[in-house]
């Protein structure tokens, strides 16, 4: 069994770097608080006697040696990145289960035949830079490294630069760091777990997603002296478009969603009819067909109207995943050995285990949290559930790294 | 006749300071722009023989001595601030043209009976320190002078701060300043005059505007594990109200108009379901028994609203207004002594002259615009136009300088 206070108290410690006021953290990727908190993992891995590297994108691997250097290590983690008004545990907490396996198997004096590595993937949550699962995505040959290091954020810095600035970018090529398995643990930032009263999600794959940037252009003008009939107003027309995308998410229910996240007036002044409307759409469904629907369906609208011009760009598109069955079933193996009341399910949120998984054998466990509630500063997760979903993660790794 | 070359080409100086780069100007009122504009504004009087005094909020008074001291001065202006993506003429037209009157008496060697100034409102617009025409409004004791000091910008600056800063907090109360008349020049900034091929528009009184303040309230979650149907999003309620104030304008048509010119969103980030969003409503109609009922169909609509909290606060209030019929007259006699095709109209944008008229005599003189065009870089106004708005300026002056 892991040390369910250690790990607690390794959240907390961890949920003080970017803490806000309402008790959420907000420690945007390649920030100072982002390189804070990079190095006080650092620090907690080399005490417990792993060897830190990290890649080209700062993507880290903290190794504690197995007895089998021929064998590919056994990878536990997830990120240490939030979104702007994030909880303690998103992310945070997958990194940290991953450092309290190390810690009790040093405790217990374990050694096992595959190295474990704690991983720390760079912009999960893609709220600086998009898309989300960013480094992840490039370790899994997704994305070129070059696209990476050229992505903005809205003050125009981009992602290369802010690697440099924190001195997190290595020279390892993002990719070349081999990996036998991943495993992620996660709250589920859903509902479902919490409705059932049950511990444990035993995750087989994600839902596909996606995104798209989208540009209404008008005219600027007058708000008191330009009639109605001669506007081009591109809030009305944005407006329209954001209670479509609710509608198509509806017409794809119960498990297609829709959310316009981000949105910029210009030039956002109470007098002056809007001519320039930017924001995003976020489209989620766990069959690509489905998906595709969706698609066809933004573009019609988009297409459709007529006071405005509508630039619909899709900058990313994420299809479902399905999750190694032998990593999955380390999980439920472990989960029921365990006793958890449990579920199989798939994951509505990105994972960069979704990521990893077209590249390395994954799976992820899911612990519950209140009111499914997350990206947002009142997420909460209960202490005992923390520690389940770790002690999964401690018995599916040493089934893994065993031979 | 005035000169119509001098008129344009210090128009077209000022409109050197905040230009941008499609050829408008970004002077928001008490930024180091308003500053310079002033001091240019200054030294352009003083070298036509005025001689420039400002009151407590910046309001400023050229004044050119008449034969009588004991009448009061003819008041010609109108502001030098601008939208943050304004245009050349709108305000600055009308305070220039004052000065154009100025020197264009100079060259004819007139001396008035009553003293002439030319004035320049602060905060005319409106875009950095809600409600707009807050000094005139206070000089005509529409607001206090406490209100005014404390009004604040996006980034939590406060008016008397900024004013303090570029130095044109005077000592003069506000409102001492007495005038026997006020008359302002400006473009059109609708399609009236164009539409008709006039020149000139004889301008009776200004129509009713009442503001407000929305906070829209719901609950910050994920956008990929949260359910459409457990959902608070802020930005989808608002969509709803945004879509509202078009309909309720279109009901209250075809004078009725409606705008949500500004709006934030909070947290702002792709893959969050917005919590918070607010922005601004601004309605405005000629007739105030119209204003009222658009006024109770948009607390309907935001009592209505289920799936988020919504605060509507109305912060202004401004019922239509009629001018002077001596002053309007004084317009309309000269127009037709100059022979300018014309047409008597109520303005649909807000003006210093729709304060200022609730304490002095007042009137406006309308010349068009391209396109019914303002509040945008594009805006534009023929020279001989502008030239035309100013001869009937320095004609109805004139007149009622004369005892
Ligand atoms: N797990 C998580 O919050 N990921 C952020 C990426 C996304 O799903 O939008
Ligand atoms: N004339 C003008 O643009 N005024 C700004 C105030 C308003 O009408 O909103």
């Amino acid at each position: 069994r892991i040390n369910g206070d250690r790990l607690w108290h390794s959240l907390m410690d961890m949920a003080q770097i970017g803490a806000l006021s309402n008790g959420g953290c907000g420690r945007l990727t390649l920030t100072d608080d982002d390189q804070i908190a990079r190095d006080l993992f650092t620090q907690w891995c080399e005490e417990a006697g792993c060897t830190v590297t990290f890649d080209r994108l700062g993507n880290m691997f903290a190794r504690r040696p197995g007895r089998n250097p021929d064998l590919l290590p056994i990878a536990l983690g997830s990120h240490l990145d939030t979104q702007p008004h994030g909880g303690k545990f998103d992310g945070v907490y997958g990194v940290l289960a991953g450092l309290e396996v190390v810690r009790s198997l040093n405790d217990h004096g374990i050694e096992t035949d595959a190295a474990i590595e704690v991983v720390n993937w760079t912009n999960e949550e893609g709220a600086r830079f998009a898309p989300a699962m960013l480094c992840s995505g490039v370790y899994s040959g997704l994305f070129d490294l070059e696209f990476a290091l050229t992505r903005v954020d809205k003050d125009g810095l981009c992602l290369k630069e802010e690697l440099d600035r924190i001195g997190y970018a290595g020279k390892e090529p993002c990719g070349a760091h081999d990996l036998g398995a991943f495993l992620e643990a996660h709250i589920e930032q859903g509902p479902v777990l919490e409705r059932h009263d049950e511990i444990i999600g035993v995750v087989a794959g994600g839902q596909g997603q996606r995104w798209y940037d989208v540009v209404v252009l008008g005219c600027d003008a007058h708000s008191g002296s330009t009639p109605m009939s001669g506007r081009r107003d591109a809030l009305i027309a944005a407006a329209r478009i954001i209670a479509a995308v609710q509608t198509i998410a509806l017409d794809h229910g119960p498990e297609g969603v829709g959310t316009v996240g981000e949105l910029h007036v210009c030039p956002n002044s109470r007098n002056t009819i809007p001519g320039e409307v930017r924001f995003s759409i976020d489209f989620r469904h766990p069959d690509d067909n489905a998906l595709s629907a969706m698609d066809e369906a933004i573009h019609a609208v988009a297409d459709a109207e007529r006071d405005a011009e509508v630039q619909l760009d899709m900058i990313w598109h994420n299809p479902p995943v399905h999750f190694d069955s032998r990593c999955v079933e380390a999980i439920e193996t472990a989960t029921r050995a365990l006793g958890y009341p449990h579920r199989r399910m798939i994951s509505g949120a990105g994972h960069d285990a979704c990521q990893v998984a077209r590249k390395v054998p994954t799976a992820m466990v899911f612990v519950p949290c209140k009111d499914g509630l997350s990206h947002n500063e009142a997420e909460w997760a209960e202490p005992d559930h923390l520690a389940a979903g770790c002690n999964v993660l401690f018995q599916a790794a040493l089934t893994l790294s065993t031979h």
